[in-house]
């Protein structure tokens, strides 16, 4: 393969082959490709965009680019969700047990990642006991039995994404939609996913900053699922301040089993019903949207979303008292309020502030072998639209160090006051299918 | 300097500052940008381009990134040559004579580079005894004493644009205007010009296959010349077949001294005259291009030119009978001649095919170690425009080796008859300044 005409022809705007495409990426990952010429490439298809063809080829050389996933020994269809990601999100800690307790299995290997918080396992791992390595046949019999389980990722899950993902980092090549669909796509696929339910976050905490760019990509995302066989659905959510008011590992979990106890906040609740309910009609458990919608609410209400969650919990080797008794979780030394300078209505809380300061708290990770401080944290006592008196606390810092003063700082930053009362946000914006 | 920020504000079409091109010029040079990251930066620049006051600052930056040669010690105004290049280009050994008897001094460090035929350097060692290097103060002095001297380059001319058109060769990056110009004109600044006359070839054996894209660099090297302090002309001329009759290294110098002698190809001595009447203007030996161009065809009829290139080529060691003499120069074994099938007019002659026969023949140099033959090459007994009938010889092959067969298949492809004699063309298209 001549890898410099396969970048003149992208540079030209003409469309690779499935052959180059192909040729590419297993170049690239043995390393017989320089990262010079890919990252050229990478640029000329920034510039140029790939259609859903090629997205859709680059998408399945990733996936082929190392291991695949066998979850053929999980009973029924696999479906899977993916967040693009945001603030406070803790989607994923309802949804799951929401769909297993509606018989859709939740095999989930998960990553730990850099970010304002941890990721899903270190947010697990806030929890006392809770394991998250486990052998492959017991991750596989807990699925079967328990209906979900969630573990951290191991093997060598598409090494080319992996390693374009690293370089596109350091070249400004990342935002573009069909790169950025095709790497989301390529984990899933070689996850072993047979339909993916996607949560495009939008606004000012999102990478996507807007509600039509949300689309592109979800378009772009949903088009890669059908040219593969897996039935795709994209949920685009509001993500101009922080998901829900708890920021943090054991913070997370905890408004996640509130919750789960249908007493967690609107957002939460309202995003997770909308994930879960799509999930579930994929999953083939209900005919309709409306139908999975109602029953997956009552189960919420019931209390068999969060029976759910204490099986699994206990399962993985988990506290299953926390689950009653969130206060169990890890709890930090110091709580220190920011307080509101004057008085007013919320008008807005930058996210992308909010999670600076909680990984200033200790909440998330700089580098890869950083540690998470599972306590850490941030807790939003007013979000937007609610009223707050000079001198009242916006938000209570959850800290076991002594970097406070460089996240308030962020946070009294983060919060806008303004004298109007403003417009209540939707939570769902867009559906993509 | 944060090079990924740099790559992101090129991506979004936002111009560079002197600051930002200096740091990533230095950077690159110095090793501490890596090859990835400016291989983004360089296809970003040919999708959004640079503007005029950019491609100065990128100019001057890669100028400054080594050596520059001081020319203080010769006397006189320092007009230098460039041509984009052309198969059969042994333009610079009419030109430097000519101005050089006008009173201009010539001061050339020429390198010998892969290509078609050998470098400048190549073809003057073609002349038996012919030393291309000399120590500095001979250089300086020969030019002073004799009006020109030619060697081979030395010291370190602007490392960083080696080094980013070696990178630009193999991520798809040539091509584009900004990057052209800036490379010739680095060099041309590095090597102590005061005023540059440029020839930018257009054609299908030139890089710049319309006269249109031609333009556009010109105006690009004239601009930046311009923003430097360097008085700059460019011409486009024509590059539609290869230049006069023979292609080579003695061949070219051969044909060279016939021009010299007024008995060479017409496109030859009406280039050489145009280019030398710009460099006499800017050096300030007329008072306009009529009076040069009149002057200098004088020149070129008297053999006042020959002279000073004789004396030129004994001051180097050179064998100066060659001059008078041209047969002692080194000739092939063998002589083969490429036949017409059938009759009619050259409707056109493909230079690119044409050189690539010299180099199969051995004229020229695939990798930097190899070696060149001075006495391979082609002559074309036909041009475009001549009749010929069937069974006659369009051209003469050079050669010492036996490897005839490919350089004859792309001779006999290079050829083009028609029924028709073509329209004849124009060897200067327009100018610059």
């Amino acid at each position: 393969m001549n890898m410099v005409e396969l970048i003149r022809k992208k540079r030209r705007g003409e469309p690779l082959t499935k052959e180059e495409i192909g040729g590419f990426i297993a170049g690239y990952t043995r390393g017989d490709i320089p990262d010079y010429q890919a990252s050229a490439l990478l640029m000329a298809i920034c510039f140029r965009g790939m259609d859903a063809r090629e997205t859709a080829d680059l998408t399945l050389a990733m996936a082929d680019s190392g291991d695949r996933i066998d979850l053929s020994a999980v009973r029924g269809v696999k479906v899977d969700k993916h967040s693009t990601g945001g603030v406070g999100d803790k989607i994923s800690f309802v949804v799951a047990p929401l769909v297993a307790a509606a018989g859709i299995p939740v095999a989930k290997m998960s990553g730990r990642g850099l970010g304002h918080t941890g990721g899903t396992i270190d947010k697990l791992e806030s929890i006392p006991g809770f394991r998250t390595e486990l052998p492959n046949e017991q991750f596989l019999d807990n699925v079967n039995r328990y209906g979900m389980a969630i573990v951290g990722q191991t093997g060598n899950l598409a090494p080319a994404d992996k390693k374009l993902y690293a370089l596109r980092d350091v070249t400004g090549t990342v935002d573009s939609i069909p790169l950025i669909a095709s790497s989301v796509m390529s984990k899933k696929i070689a996850s072993g996913a047979d339909c993916i339910v996607l949560d495009v976050k939008t606004g000012s905490g999102a990478f996507m900053k807007t509600a039509a760019e949300a689309r592109l990509l979800a378009e772009a995302m949903v088009a890669i699922g059908k040219s593969l066989g897996r039935r795709t659905v994209a949920v685009i959510s509001d993500m101009n301040e922080p998901l829900g008011r708890e920021i943090g590992n054991a913070n997370e979990i905890r408004e996640a089993i509130a919750t789960l106890r249908g007493e967690g906040p609107a957002d939460i609740a309202a995003i997770s019903l909308a994930l879960a309910s799509h999930m579930a009609v994929l999953g083939g458990a209900f005919p309709d949207y409306g139908a999975a919608h109602e029953r997956l609410a009552a189960m919420l209400a019931s209390g068999e979303a969060l029976a759910v969650f204490r099986r699994f919990v206990l399962a993985q080797g988990g506290d299953a008292a926390c689950v009653d008794r969130p206060e169990l979780l890890p709890q930090a030394k110091r709580h220190i309020d920011v307080r509101a300078a004057a008085a007013g209505y919320v008008a807005g809380i930058d996210a992308e502030a909010v999670g600076l300061a909680a990984m200033a708290l200790g909440a998330g990770r700089r580098r890869k072998d950083d540690s998470v401080d599972h306590a850490a944290g941030v807790t939003l006592l007013r979000k937007t639209g609610e009223r707050v008196e000079a001198g009242e606390p916006l938000c209570v810092m959850h800290t076991n160090g002594d970097n406070a003063d460089e996240a308030a700082r962020l946070l009294e930053r983060a919060y806008t006051i303004g004298a109007d009362r403003p417009a209540p946000r939707e939570y769902i914006l867009d559906t993509v299918r």
